[in-house]
């Protein structure tokens, strides 16, 4: 059974927290986008926290650099999961990790951009989620949400995967038979939804199947 | 002449504030840096533009995703330089590029971690400042800063070029010979040390030979 992440963007704290309460029963984890981070700062993951003690929250922080200062910075707040660029030099996802494992929480790395043997190299980081990721930004001004060509070849059965950017209703399918990710991030196809709680429900009906 | 650039990293806003009015004599441009950023959100780039109106305000947000919401949210803010790694997506690049234009503002391209031939192909975006930086992580994990393979090779001359990361007194005659940035970010060696003024000073006393 698929998971599903909330991802909440570009709104107010309060806006978050209110969209959160329509939703919760669908959904598994909720993620404080980094645009609530860069605007509110850690104020966004402890208000969720304490809002929502007993769901994971993931703090998209997506940290390229300063690692243990941010990954520290995120769990003192409450967060469970917290977000780093496979971009990064090797040597600040190797910090995360270690941050990780001595608060005993999760490392999901962000495969934005990353090449085929980036990913590669990332593989070994084996307790991390890895996120399979099309940019706000491609989606946006290319109007690209393809998920068609990514495969689930370069990861292993125990290795969490999850994936992100423009994932509605319809893509699914393929996304099942493509990547089978154990996390589906969603955003706008919730939180911009006439009826975001008719849409949460929606995601969980096919998820559960 | 070089200008510096002061970093403001790992402190509370009114910690870099106090300790920007120790130096503000001898710098030029001040950096709100990502962890105050991603710790206290836009406060703290407000709150450094309104005590320091006369300053150029550089935002170090490290976008790589959401260009436009994050480079508005950065310039209506107050800052006048906002942060994009070289690493993203080229079109998150061009966004950055737009709003800046719009706001007559600046972009710095951060180079942390970018290939030769991705430098090659950001060399396009000729208004934007240019970042040649070593990662905290790579200084603090690895013990590395070496701007010494560092060449303005790839820069013509009427390029903007910034060098961070680790800068200290003595690598400025290296980094003179060899990138020869006209602006110097300077961190900890100012902020940690005993006497910032003197300290920064310093500096400003050797970039004005």
């Amino acid at each position: 059974m698929m998971k599903i992440q909330l991802a909440l963007d570009r709104m107010e704290i309060n806006e978050a927290i209110e969209l959160t309460r329509k939703v919760e029963d669908s959904i598994d984890w909720i993620e404080v986008g980094t645009s609530l981070i860069k605007e509110f700062g850690m104020t966004s993951v402890r208000e969720m926290k304490q809002a929502f003690p007993f769901k994971t929250i993931v703090a998209d922080i997506k940290t390229i650099d300063n690692a243990r200062y941010e990954f520290e910075m995120c769990f003192e707040a409450g967060a469970d999961v917290a977000t780093v660029m496979g971009l990064s030099p090797l040597v600040t996802i190797e910090a995360c990790m270690e941050v990780a494992k001595r608060y005993n929480k999760l490392v999901m790395i962000d495969l934005l951009n990353t090449t085929e043997q980036q990913k590669r190299d990332l593989m070994k980081y084996k307790e991390a989620v890895f996120c399979e990721h099309v940019s706000k930004d491609q989606q946006e001004e290319l109007g690209e949400a393809n998920y068609g060509n990514i495969t689930d070849s370069l990861y292993s059965p125990d290795m969490k995967v999850a994936a992100a950017g423009g994932i509605k209703l319809d893509s699914l399918d393929l996304l099942r038979k493509t990547l089978n990710p154990e996390i589906l991030i969603i955003g706008s196809a919730i939180t911009k939804a006439e009826n975001p709680a008719e849409a949460a429900a929606k995601f969980k009906q096919v998820e559960a199947k």
